[in-house]
């Protein structure tokens, strides 16, 4: 069973009466009730807490992080960003949500500056699935329509993902990449755009959806633990004169 | 339950002593087996039954097809190569094995020539798993190693594969690109080169783990089917004045 | 100096009185002037010469070939298609430009249906610059504003390109990969969307100036023509045992 | 004319009589001369100059850098990188070489740890050209062969290349990914493998080839330079209600 940790910054919604309105109990209780719906064992962590309530055993207990930050990314301590990186080089997977954008974890392992231009003007969001038959686009629709969104645009200064699965349209004109897949070492990035705290969106089914579907994508396997540094002498390889060649 | 047709053109086998050791009832027996052992629902088809065992009926239960040809591409007809390139666009799996590089639906898939350099010297290949977070790298060490096997070298006429999972080493001097994962349509196509038909390479346990990982990566998922052609008229969009704006 | 072949089916100049007021002496004529301008050696030629004008001789004497067509895919000849694919391989440019995309060739060398969403309303398109620096995005803003365009929307089946270099807004709602860089063989393909007979869109600065900057990325390099087929023996590789570390 | 700063750690030439009588006048030296004869602005930099030799006005002045460095990789201060690192993402190329795979620089922009595996054993190295076409393959046969080399094999804990130009076969068994183009921001990154400090691999005219090569590939363009931040509000785009639809 796949172990999901929900980390959430948590202070939007004790400071403002919209977004507690939308999320009462905070994003990451929306969040972790999503993912226990979908069968998987969640916890969750907030900055708040010690460490963040990222502790060496929480993260070695982790096979998906997923991360929601905005206001006070600089609050979050570079022991731990240091350590949630070295677990995602490892195999843990990551899910980074809108404006986790900027959150120095995600920085970190794209090394750009990931920044974009945003207005917020409560307009409309299209989600295009331009690689439908990712796992990521399991049961969506060619779009998904948002009435109400903070928009996000291009430039995004990201690497080029590995996989593009979806991009969005706003009414304003501009275009995003909104769901980027990654490889980092032995561990999966997904980032995904929506998720402003001042819209309901993560109470959108076809969001859900693909919260669901990126946790199921990002969650490790058991492949190689490679070996670094000084390697085998080169006697390692036999090459035997005795060949049999038909 | 992953439905798997295992395709094989089945003439070596009656034609070749060495190979017949190998594979007394075809490779593709030994392909079922494998995947059977791995709780897909399997069946095979071959070059010389009727539409050569690839029917609209039995393409339409297929989730993921295998193929495996060498002597007898020619022999495969256009009709029947449009039929599964159809079924791969709409988001059945295909896996291609060796040889099958140059198959007719491998190469109208990709678009060019998938040439490539070989030779018969039953030397030792090693398989490096270069992207060891893939999902085909389940289970897999840092490298698989063939004591004998037929070489094949780049230059490989491909395009450059989405992922790359797999590079092999060869004891003579030459690299290849032996793991490359496209997706093409709705559908998704892994290239996996071992299979040389005069070496025992099928019976190789790490081989059959990276098999069946790579039928479960091509499974379809239940994403969004594309509408093509004229569009919705323009006042699809509904630009509301009212706007939410916190 | 590179060599550009500028061919267009050169139909819908002859037959429309928009197109032709827009066009009076064809698309090519318009475009060949841009590439003239840009320092090119150009010549063209149309789907009523004899071979399409896509002769071997013209064929070996072009870097960089441009593909408009519209209304008469069916009608050019399935040798030529192969002859142009060929060099294409071999290292020669390929330019293809808005319903292009249902060109033969450039769906021989895709794989897939190229299929798209359309739509004539005279809408607005942005073509945003998604990859800034690469040098197809040399000379231009942020992004191209186009005023009235027909809109090409996704899902476009097309292979995820090597560099996605521009994605276009469209007033109506679509999003469309509208600048596709790939490599195919030892050549370069590059798929650019603007281009509707029935708009003065070459007639615009920017469309130009990305038309430049494409041949030049298309332009062959003298990289090493591929020997394919039976390698060297495996004595080749003298492996000495004489060593020098230090 | 492009102007490229060579920049040298340059210890081992000061250290190492093996080193000297390879690199008399340091590796920098060598390299300054290769890009003067290919007709680039050159200058050189080293470690131990104030700044590094990477003042803002050097880097201002600078389209490429090309950076080696190997035993002193934490002697650079983090101030210089972030400095470099900046210039890149606006758009100046950067180089790295060998034994820079683990430059503060390289795993900044990279996101990942670099690390990989080494042996010194003079062996053979083989660096095929697996993507012809590609323009840092310009003049190069099908292999590049070095006849006494430090190995370094995979595992590459590197992001996967936007394009694998050259992948590198090693007499013991190892291979590695040894040509890597990346787009970061504005900035185009190449790493290139060879550079071993004890083996006289600079003066190889097809590593010349491959460096100059290097830097005409990652030569600024004047691209779009991207705003970030707040956008243009929503009244921005005039969707026109007169439209000339044909």
């Amino acid at each position: 069973m796949t172990r999901v940790t929900v980390w959430n910054e948590f202070r939007h919604e004790k400071e403002s009466t919209v977004v507690a309105e939308i999320y009462p109990d905070g994003i990451h209780t929306v969040l972790a009730s999503v993912f226990e719906d979908a069968g998987f064992d969640v916890t969750t962590a907030t900055l708040d807490e010690p460490e963040h309530g990222l502790t060496e055993d929480v993260l070695a207990n982790t096979d998906v992080l997923t991360w929601w930050g905005h206001a006070a990314h600089d609050e979050v301590s570079d022991e731990i960003v240091d350590r949630v990186r070295d677990r995602v080089l490892e195999g843990m997977g990551l899910l980074v949500f809108h404006s986790g954008h900027y959150s120095k974890i995600f920085k970190q392992l794209m090394g750009t500056t990931c920044s974009l231009k945003w207005r917020e003007a409560a307009e409309k969001e299209r989600l295009w699935a331009v690689e439908p038959g990712h796992p990521i686009a399991d049961g969506i629709d060619e779009y998904i329509e948002i009435e109400e969104a903070e928009m996000y645009g291009e430039r995004f200064d990201i690497p080029a993902p590995d996989t593009l699965v979806f991009t969005s349209w706003f009414e304003g004109g501009e275009v995003f990449r909104s769901g980027c897949c990654y490889h980092r070492g032995n561990g999966k990035v997904f980032y995904f755009r929506p998720g402003h705290e001042t819209y309901p969106v993560y109470h959108n089914e076809d969001i859900q959806q693909v919260l669901v579907n990126g946790v199921k994508w990002a969650t490790p396997n058991d492949g190689p633990a490679p070996a670094f540094g000084n390697a085998d002498p080169i006697e390692a390889i036999d090459l035997s004169d005795e060949r049999t060649v038909h």
